[in-house]
């Protein structure tokens, strides 16, 4: 698996009194949206952290080309673009309503890491199931990327 | 000290589309204003932790009258109106830009537990600082009760 | 329909450092499981609000009696306790990983409301699709009140 | 005035179940930092709602070098990095417990926007206000700019 589709609706309580989806949220849709591609992967991520493995979040961006609201059907299309020895980079188009042209565009980057929060190899058995992808910023139709 | 007053600004990410402060929001609050009452105290609830002491809300319980917004200031009155021999209860009255007349009260109820989250005694060192007192609903003056 | 069930999975987002779901999270999944059954009924709750009427939350209750976390399976089991001229009452039974004891309870009164946040009368079409029904508390099998 | 220090302590809502805040959450305190960045220069955000300017987010960016957790008191510190016709950016620092190393930097870019949420020009008396300035990531001095 290259891409994961991760749905979900916009919540009451995630819009905000412009009317729109408040922007901060949209980083806790991409981190439901990387559970689900671990799990389709076939990992839990809660079974990482019972071994002792986290992943907090080095770096995260987002561009906001247009605005979601309550009861937008988000559909958040993510591939891993990066793989370090000891860190892991995703990318994120944000769909709504099944349409084709992305309402915003982010990554975010992860480093494994023990329970201190120090870094850590990546997991061998995660490394070789993960294929490498890239989205084009503009088009919902990901690009492929050579394989690693 | 009976009764503790926490102030915050009501932030943008805690209003939704209908303008006004989402209703979850003031459960967070009240979060907030426990700290504050406890650090008042005497008591760091980080240190609690620390010692392997933790506070799980067993009920949460909230009355909306008015509305509030964004960056409203709002006061949390705080109380500990009931305490027993592993759980405390809080009562808030949430005051909106210094008014007198609450917008809204709630309570909250505790258990004073250990790290596998089973109830154990509140430290006698809390029970013995904290003073019991009772919230008018209908006014923001506090209503004291007769020494625990 | 008398029940809804309404599923979601809890978020790393909703979690706190006691390792556990946020309190104040379970009112965010409330809001999540009425959107879904209005939408089960035949009424999508923002267009409700493009004809000017409002829910704003009057009154918020839960009782927590067992923990969830990351990742667990919520399924929060909706139904409607209460309608009157301009207000109704949603009651919540939260399971956890399809289990058969609620893990928590709730409920939340709504008021009907125009843009000014006034109480308007309740939508009869609206109270002619609702069917009322109650929870036991302690079990996960609804019990059917008569009809209205 | 060309920087602003926002102060904030890290809520228990604001944690996640790894014992830190939460990535996303440093996004609202951001926001909250800007509203108080206005505040100071005169103008309440509020007002520019009022009068039917918004300023919806257009980008956002945050690096995290060292974690925070509950009950740390954060510091935004908060300049604005660009001024165009119609949009602002924000740069941060955040610092905890008084460091001198920021433990995460990010920024934000906005639109000015009509109700509509299409650009509109910023109002000439807060560019007339707002001074630039620059943050050092890896300094907590802020760096001053030759004047816009």
């Amino acid at each position: 698996m290259k891409i994961f589709d991760y749905e979900t609706r916009v919540r009451y309580a995630e819009t905000d009194r412009m009317g729109i989806s408040y922007y901060a949220n949209y980083f806790v849709w991409f981190e439901a949206a990387r559970t689900e591609y671990f799990r389709t992967l076939g990992f839990v991520y809660s079974e990482f952290e019972k071994e002792g493995i986290f992943l907090p979040v080095a770096e995260a961006h987002c561009r906001y080309m247009e605005p979601s609201s309550y009861d937008d059907l988000i559909t958040v299309r993510t591939v891993v673009s990066q793989i370090r020895q000891s860190s892991i980079r995703f990318d994120y188009q944000v769909l709504k309503n099944h349409g084709t042209k992305p309402i915003a565009v982010g990554y975010t980057v992860h480093v494994f890491s023990g329970q201190n929060l120090k870094p850590t190899r990546i997991p061998e058995i995660l490394k070789s199931k993960v294929e490498l992808a890239s989205l084009d910023p503009n088009l919902s139709n990901p690009v492929d990327t050579k394989p690693r």
